[in-house]
């Protein structure tokens, strides 16, 4: 019995995108209809008959680096967990562009969820389904499995949550560029990476069949990919080894008319690295033949041709290719979307969560991964509500004990002060304190804490959206979920410098 | 680089079969007009530029047991080879069953094409595609890539032929039974065992989803197998041991749901073996407690239920299902059946060859492997023939010294002779030639002769459509290839019985 057993739904998943609907009207009955968006018979929600125990019930949407994560650090035996994901494993993901060439194979990268929850003592629940629709009104999710409709039965249903643990990621932007979603490929998901490989070797079956111009197998064996950041420059990569190393023997008549090109809309590649990074990757592109063409805006995608502008020169280029690969951001999914719009977070364009990964503008759900971002709080906003709960003595005037006192506490609200602190060699409380020349005070009043903070908000970095930071997210809050009762009757917390934050955990850091 | 890199097709070539089509007028000039079953643009057929050299061309269809090993073992030094297939890869078919379980995986059981070929010692051409039609009056193949339509040039191409493979093995039989297409899965393939193995999963996906009553989940869980040959008996014991060992542990709360029903039209499953093997398994099935149903004839198979008839009581039953397989026999591919037709072979079920592979009506064809059957030559038609040339002295008797003479040549024609002689422990020349009462006679005339082997036809068998037949008749044919030239000046056949024969080779035994 091995992981690959349990890739069940690499081809049958991607049908089931193309079934989401949106749901029209919410009835408070057992019962709901939907509007679907491809015209289907009307389909009823099947109100799951949850047990009522003692027990909270948690609900995880997801199963990527957060959702996993979070499950396999959650202490279950105070908690009713339910896992609903489309999909019924874990993937690896940073291996994919790996995967597209073989170097890596696809079951070496996946997990059967249902052995990861194994591993954790209790029994937890794994529905493989989509989550259509969060109501956060009445605490609950409705779902829909996507398997094959020559099943019977019911494959809408809900579930009730006491918490909710939003983790399920983002999906592919296109940024509505004509064309993209039918002539690219996209490598977020295991199958996306099997589907790239077969098009790869596609491409060279298809330049060896006889009566093909060289033109036409150039064509054929143009490879592209639309996008600078890790994932494009990864399989540019890998696909130049892959050639280089093995296709070449394979297909030796065509060796010589195989070309990878990378476009990039900036001027330069993995440009949210550090610039020495950026520059090494294009000069490597650059001695393995690999084409970087920088300052190209794709505007739209044909069968067979890309089309864009080229900034410097206001060009417009059609470039003919044989496979492009598609991987500039990811956007916000549909459901995710709506559920903003219900909380009062419909103008921004990411689900924000407090620093404690709340979901703000709800009690009791949870922003993980790529699906989220933490909104950090600024200093500036709250100072004065800092300076109060510091100054003790309310003499309107800091010492620099009582500055020490909260500065802890501080910096688990607002991570940037210690960020602030390092970048600028300020170790001690009072070097944070000094004034405008540099000279250290031993009192400071409202203005001149003011002052010596305000540059403090610039530090603020949002997290990357990186498997590393959606696990250790998962892995904090499942160790705020297991300490919470022991939280509740001996808080931990930092103090509240605003009477609004509710504590009971230590926060993210 | 491994195998499974090269499992391109697996998902692509579904829908090329449904692309199969056939020609509809042939012109004799370079460019040739398709009309194809579903409406796409016309297509030109490009003419493939061929280097006109000393060497044979050679071309062989199909990559499977028979056209695998015959490129094997053929001696590439004076033939020109083009092989196509639309697979790049040659597939294990007896580990077919275990792979929809995952006790054995896909990739363990392809090896590419291109790696088989590059074990000769020359160079041989693989073009990944299928062959439409074959033109035997002017020696050419025409074919046509089923790779995805994005690529540009043409699909459709034409090979000249010296002479011509066709091991391109049988299709599913579904003997038009209605809804078998569209509602059954088949393993004939790779991608059938993983889209079985996708399907099992879904069932079990479906009955853990919430709200699914117990009888939609028994119907889920029910996998049914019509026919009850090798490959459906082994998918049934795979399949119980996958449910009973792996299975269970990952969905506890539906194992007792769980059935599998192996439905039979004969009296018995694996009727085509020995009898003491027949029912080991149907007992060995009963206490595993896979319920085999014989006797039962399906008549048609909707999106839920087999509906069947129960020859015994004459009753009409429907069984709800969720899962079929279908494995219930063979078929000839359309082009196979096309080019039987063209030459006059158009009212058999399967391509008849000689005994030494050459399909019958054609100077340059041969057929192995399951689309083609060897037809095999009765005795006692040719039994003048033989006593004429066995009687050397024309004195109208046949001494055991003429006799002796002959029957080896006469074993290598008439296989059954063999076969006869060792059912019969006629181990001796002269046994053949004893009397109706068992005494052993010196000389025969031809009434005789013919009295002596009037019962060796009935001993002739038709080999069994499997793998090491295939194997073996690969193998054999490429020999015979080898050794052609040599053969030419000097032939080693058996003598001619029948002044029609050509026998460059020793024959297939």
């Amino acid at each position: 019995m091995n992981g690959f057993t349990y890739l069940t739904r690499f081809l049958s998943s991607h049908s089931s995108y193309s079934r989401l609907l949106l749901l029209s009207s919410v009835s408070t009955g057992g019962l709901l209809v939907y509007a679907e968006s491809n015209v289907e018979s009307r389909k009823q929600v099947v109100e799951e008959n949850q047990s009522v125990s003692a027990k909270k019930r948690v609900v995880v949407l997801g199963t990527g680096w957060a959702g996993t994560s979070f499950l396999k650090d959650l202490d279950i035996s105070s908690y009713d967990v339910r896992v609903v994901s489309p999909r019924n494993y874990f993937a690896f993901t940073p291996l994919l562009p790996s995967v597209t060439c073989g170097t890596v194979e696809a079951q070496s990268i996946v997990e059967p969820v249902r052995n990861i929850i194994k591993k954790t003592s209790g029994e937890i629940q794994f529905c493989e389904a989509q989550c259509l629709k969060i109501d956060p009104e009445n605490n609950k999710v409705f779902c829909r499995s996507g398997i094959n409709d020559n099943l019977v039965g019911h494959n809408d249903f809900s579930l009730q949550y006491d918490y909710l643990i939003i983790a399920v990621g983002a999906q592919v932007n296109t940024f509505n560029t004509p064309g993209v979603m039918e002539h690219c490929h996209f490598l977020k998901e295991v199958e996306d990476a099997q589907r790239i490989r077969r098009t790869v070797i596609d491409c060279f079956e298809k330049s060896v069949i006889p009566g093909q111009t060289d033109e036409e197998r150039r064509t054929n064996l143009h490879f592209v990919i639309v996008g600078g950041g890790p994932t494009g420059v990864e399989f540019a990569a890998e696909l130049h080894d892959f050639v280089h190393e093995d296709l070449v023997r394979i297909y030796p008549s065509v060796k010589d008319l195989v070309k990878i090109t990378l476009i990039q809309s900036g001027d330069h590649i993995l440009n949210t690295f550090d610039e020495r990074i950026s520059s090494f990757a294009e000069q490597k592109f650059q001695r393995d033949g690999i084409e970087v063409m920088t300052g190209c805006r794709v505007i739209s995608v044909s069968d067979h041709f890309i089309s864009m502008n080229v900034k410097s020169t206001g060009e417009h280029v059609e470039v003919p290719y044989g496979m492009v690969l598609w991987s500039t951001g990811v956007s916000t999914r549909p459901f995710v979307k709506d559920f903003m719009e219900q909380i009062g977070q419909g103008k921004r364009r990411v689900l924000a969560t407090d620093e404690w990964l709340r979901v703000k503008g709800c009690n009791n759900v949870y922003g993980l991964g790529d699906c989220a971002t933490v909104d950090q709080r600024k200093i500036m906003e709250d100072i004065s509500a800092i300076f109060r709960a510091a100054d003790k003595d309310n003499n309107g005037s800091l010492s620099v004990e009582e500055f020490q006192d909260v500065l802890e506490d501080i910096i688990i609200h607002y991570p940037q002060v210690d960020l602030y602190r390092k970048s600028k060699h300020l170790l001690e409380a009072t070097d944070l304190l000094r004034d405008s020349k540099g000279n250290k005070r031993e009192e400071v009043d409202i203005e001149g804490f003011k002052l010596a903070l305000s540059h403090v908000d610039s530090q603020m970095k949002s997290l990357p959206a990186t498997a590393q930071v959606a696990a250790q997210q998962g892995t904090y809050l499942a160790g705020c979920f297991n300490r919470w009762e022991q939280c509740k009757s001996n808080p931990e917390g930092p103090r509240h410098f605003k009477s609004s934050g509710r504590h009971e955990f230590l926060p993210f850091r």
